[in-house]
């Protein structure tokens, strides 16, 4: 930070003493919100040229003011711009920086709007180029599944329930289940995009202004659908913020899904997968360790992102209209919910095409623990059965295969009869692996024909946006 | 709960000793998940015509389904049903009691579906009943706000800042800044039944049914708009319960802004408006005590909320695939909040239309405070001077105004002119409060005007829904 | 509910009109507060005893208040106590309910107090009884894993880091682990208890009353260790509360932790060891199911606490003092996380003493994955070199014993000091799994002989109690 | 960051491929835990004393270790040290500069001690130096609320229940309120620091270590009370992080309902108090503004730490043990949260000393809304009418006065009578603000003369710390 304490503060008139300097930093925000800069130009520069439009500058004016800001931006972009903690935030460095820059023009800039209408136009301007880069890597990490997906569609490994082996399914059909979630994930921004993008600008403080705005052409050139409805609630509402990291905290949510499944499939008791030394780390200690790193931070980070919305809730909640400087904490969390959605998306982008199953440890292991009971159960409905009968019946076979320590699949004719005089040569066929997963052949099953269409589709929803 | 216990259980044909009493209880779900028994039976049925339709039951093992649970429906409604915490929840109550109505048809309605892919359909249908109540009560509540706003267009109030006084507003301006809030609210409402009331039903335990069943059918019975694409998903997916409760949190987050302002408002330091005796309570020990306990218990519920919120995202974090026993925990707090919501919203929507402001209350906090002191700054920005030097000016003016305890309305010309010589006589228009109101006459705009535009436009969309 | 609708109103007086119906239930308190019965009607006893001795109250009066609530504690033991919505809470209808049953007496004993010192002192005697419940079990809990450690403090198992096998440790040792834990959650709670162990009885409504109360009497009777300070605080103060939940959810973030482990090592992939059916239940569909229920539900119950600790920090957030109407919502979240602590502990408590670990497939995982490489590192320090060369050194082994699929242990001498002249012939001593545990025989380490010391060190300390 | 990218890596030897540099940069947590170096090396310097003293480090290499860490520390401090994210972190960063400096000692300093208790030991040291400092802060805010309590133990103002005026308090009560909340605090943070004081270093990776170390002395040496006493638990446990930031909410929760005090005293309609102006901001549109930044500032950043306590809370929850790289995710919510707490107590404890309360304004809003109220009913009492009668019957006298506007001091004494017969003039004594004061004259009370006791009472535990 620069000293410029011998500068009039921008608010200085009405008070006696100068801001103590600890309460100085305490309050002022440009070290976070200076991130904010390039928006913050952006919506001076649309606010100028409706000025202009309106005759409350002149054209000279708005030449002077748009060069001025090009020259900010320039200074900004090559650090060497003169930030200033007295100047309190980006905005207030800004116009100072113009005004030091052009003169008069420079104090005209804020004819008819508040910092408070202002930096909602940033955060609103910054969170959309935020949702748009987040939603490329979503995409990106989908398309990795989708493609996982695909050639996996007949790759047999164990489904579970309470993390015990429950019936066979597909490792591509597992992964367009992760994708399911994904697609979610981009639905709830899209919508969150949708509700945010309008522009608050010409809300100034709190009432409007008295000057001859034109609301519209702001919009307009800042890309928002519509201007906001009502002055008070646009510089009081702070509800993208929170529906954008309620979103963000359902991605990781489903990331820690994923991240758990890929830490225990890396584990020497599943090695489902592998995972390519790039995205692993070692020991200090332990020579032989390779830690699947990545999805356990990602897993970590799901609290970060948790903990940011408490946050957001908890400081909005039994707020009086309208700003409040309470508000002023809403970007850290907002920030560093961006960052961290786009640094675990882009970390599992990189990693997933990389996963590699291996099909004979998951084809070993949904043949144990009686993973087709259920294919039975089935067997002797459709002979005749009532379910909950078959149920019983098969629950006592399987004890059975507890106790002697033998699959079904490895119980002689006899033996399995000796449960229902119902079963006869053909069960076999029902209690493979591979008979289970072609047999469940409808929309969302697990069957591999089911999960080429699906993944199919799932590339064609992606290509559609 | 009767006694159920010598009935076999439902699972236990693979098991050598029965479940600890306690463990029993512990684990059991019918305390609270029976009041999802009404959906239970509408999935049933759905399920059952759905089956007779593939010819996976008869015509009459069907006819004597949908009897046998039009007769359990009653049994619940009269409160004549055995619940029975043996039975460990709604899903296995209810098909234990049709089993002992009708017999072996009772034992087939579980054909080719799960608990898993069941519970998951009820929850579904509860909510969106759930939601579509929650709206028609926040529509009941947008209206009288609407109303309120339409006959208070011109009342003149202060507006705040840091909960001081700013500029001077309407009381109608100020209700359509709640209104907007809880427009937002309905819209997002809307996302989320949209998202969810895709049918999970099919998907049983994990990985589909090996029986050819028409999933498209039992989502139109239902009025599902499709079928959930993926089988794991639809079991372990618990993110509509998560989607809501995010949605009620800043639902609730919107009344607590809404009864601090109340709060405030009926204090006797602001005397803002009125509520009537039927909404306060008094005291045990203090006589004269009218209290605000309906907003005031608003605000605490936000709590509550919030709660539920963080417990649903700390649920789901980190869950493999597919269904674990933690997730029996969604119900409770999914619950609560829809009845929170619920009551905190009729509470608002009845005690609404009876907020009476007090006129020359408001008027007299409008005028104090030099809130007009933004008008002067304008009118100098009119005469010709930089906004920023104007904003300098007027605070000069303020600060002379404290230390005289004179408003800027009430000093005089040559006073005034001491600060600027640009200021005339006809400097004292813009220093009223209605003057000043009446002056942001633009879109979003505080004008009485431009409020009675928004009131028109905000009861159009309603009657739209 | 019994209707007590034409009583009148205990605060009335003031107001004009009846509370609305609606409003009424959506205030009242007495269908969660009542649980609280006991400790209001102990702590009305010992305030009657202190006007009685203050000649406030008459010999008689106090004998006739004494029986009267004696009479109330049956009525309400025997559930035939009439307990009405109309009344609000548990304190206004055990009140009514006294005064109907002994007259005049009846409406004295609220001299000198306030509903809001009242119920303050109800959940500090039900918290604290809470507590010591929950102690208790926490000590069984402890007793159970500290016999375990006992008997498995030579039974070898892998320790894992990242989920990845890391070091051979001892089964006792790591159940000595989670009894650190909890040994910390103990000692979080009497901490709590100690602090919130203080009356507040006789702070009134706010200010303290202006009879001549003698409140260390109060106290001593209700076997608090002294009077709260300060009247305003006692009753705006629900640290208590927040506190108590806070050492919740640590109790339920360890229990999670335990819960993660035993269904991890109860899965097919680890084997690690067993759990009896009566703690496990079955599924509705696949017949050979058994899932570790009580573990995944308490490993659920975690989000529930965390919620209830939001929950309650959002209500107290920004509340002015004193008592405000929001502090009705502390009650709700605080008694289900009592319930669920105490659950939870029971259920862990139960099940503990019954895990069996299965040892030679945890003796086999020990071998496996390299994990003596440490042992070999620090082999080679012994013999010289510098910790971070001997690291590189078995690097390089490790990644050659991956490429041949061999163990360290499995290769020969020749091998070995292929990767460093510096083996020897006893480097195998080094390289068993026996060998490495015994090997770290100090303070907190996991040979055999430092489990039994600690084991028996944990099990004096639970007998100090 | 300088590049170091051609140096080994450190954990290296079995790895096949290098880290992604994405991931390195996602994985390292050298940017945030470089703030902790100071404490690394204390850690280091004991650590390597002990080795010494158990022969395993010579005596010549312990002094050029510690003069290589003492030169590391230098080049710390003047910001010439080459910070490097491919050294992952801080004790990575310190211990490769080491070696650099001075060659094999440096690979040596790693022997017996892991990463894992490394990390586990600085954080508790930097942890523990926070606490004293929060402690230190804490203090002088409540020396400065004490002597203002002191300064107005006679001072009368309304005290509110429900915002609504309920009976009259005195400043110094008030004050004192505030003071009992920050008294707990302290508590709990010395509770915390105890529980927390205890030596990780031994644990090694998670089993402890191979070398004879002896874990009392780099205990005593770092001040620690004693060893931990378990090598899993001490490497996984994250409690005292947790507790801490639990403390830390309360701590700001307290300052939240501080806040919300002195924004509303400090708005138009209380004028309770005044700020000076160097704790308050302008606007930058309104010029009249003068807004108490600070206390809603530190308001907002209650979410901050209630967002940091959910964050810890959700990272923890269902880790297995022992260490996992979702355990880096502790330090920014730790960090962040001391940082806040120090700056929000540092700004409070500045501020509050200049708090000036307006005792004109303060004892006529103490007069209002028939704040004597409860003191004519316990007059009544005192005359022998059963409280419950007498709360009736004053009830009644308020609702007269609120249809006359007047208070009941204002009533004449027939007016009076006509509500209860035992009304006599001595009547007119209790009805005074200060007379109902004064009559609160027990511990805990109102009343100056109590409130003088508690304000020596608590300076004289401040000076006992």
């Amino acid at each position: 930070m620069s000293d410029q304490s011998d500068s009039p503060s921008l608010w200085g008139g009405r008070f006696n003493e100068a801001t103590d300097s600890f309460v100085q930093r305490f309050t002022a925000s440009v070290s976070f919100d200076q991130r904010m800069a390039e928006q913050d130009i952006r919506g001076s520069v649309a606010h100028a040229r409706m000025l202009a439009a309106a005759d409350i500058l002149s054209a000279d004016e708005l030449k002077s003011i748009e060069d001025g800001l090009a020259t900010v931006q320039n200074e900004i972009n090559s650090s060497t711009f003169p930030w200033s903690v007295e100047r309190e935030d980006v905005h207030m460095n800004i116009e100072a920086r113009l005004t030091a820059l052009i003169g008069d023009a420079g104090k005209k800039l804020h004819t008819g709007r508040s910092r408070n209408d202002q930096v909602a136009t940033d955060i609103r301007l910054y969170l959309r180029d935020a949702i748009d880069a987040i939603a490329a890597e979503l995409t990106r990490l989908q398309q990795g599944l989708i493609e996982l997906a695909s050639n996996h569609a007949a790759t047999v490994m164990p489904g579970f329930t309470h993390l015990q082996g429950a019936q066979p399914v597909t490792f591509g059909h597992h992964m367009l289940a992760w994708n399911e979630m994904l697609e979610r994930d981009y639905s709830r921004l899209m919508d969150c995009r949708a509700r945010m993008n309008q522009c608050p600008l010409g809300a100034a403080a709190l009432a409007g202004t008295t000057f001859p705005i034109n609301r519209e052409q702001t919009a307009a050139e800042l890309e928002f659908t519509q201007p906001t409805r009502n002055s008070l609630d646009s510089v009081s509402d702070r509800d993208f913020a929170i529906e954008f990291t309620a979103a963000s905290a359902l991605i990781l949510t489903h990331l820690s899904r994923m991240s758990e499944e890929l830490v225990l499939w890396t584990s020497a008791q599943f090695q489902f997968v592998d995972l390519p030394d790039r995205f692993c780390t070692g020991s200090s200690i332990m020579p032989q360790k390779k830690n699947p790193d990545v999805p356990e931070l990602v897993r970590g980070k799901t609290g970060r992102v948790n903990g940011h919305l408490v946050a957001l809730l908890t400081l909005m909640k039994g707020q009086p209209l309208a700003y409040n400087k309470d508000n002023q904490e809403d970007k850290e969390p907002l920030f560093d919910c961006i960052d961290t959605v786009l640094d675990c998306l882009r970390a599992f982008a990189d990693m997933v095409p990389h996963v590699t199953p291996r099909k004979e440890v998951l084809r070993e292991a949904a043949k144990a623990g009686f993973a087709t009971a259920t294919d039975l159960a089935d067997y002797l409905v459709r002979k005749g059965l009532p379910f909950r009968d078959a149920h019983e019946v098969v629950g006592k076979a399987v004890a059975e295969g507890v106790r002697q320590e033998l699959d079904l699949a490895d119980m002689s004719l006899s033996t399995l009869q000796s449960f229902s005089a119902l079963i006869e040569a053909d069960v076999f066929e029902v209690l493979t692996v591979e008979g289970s997963v072609a047999a469940r052949d409808h929309l969302g099953g697990t069957a591999p024909a089911q999960v080429r269409v699906a993944a199919a589709n799932a590339a064609k929803a992606l290509e559609a946006r």
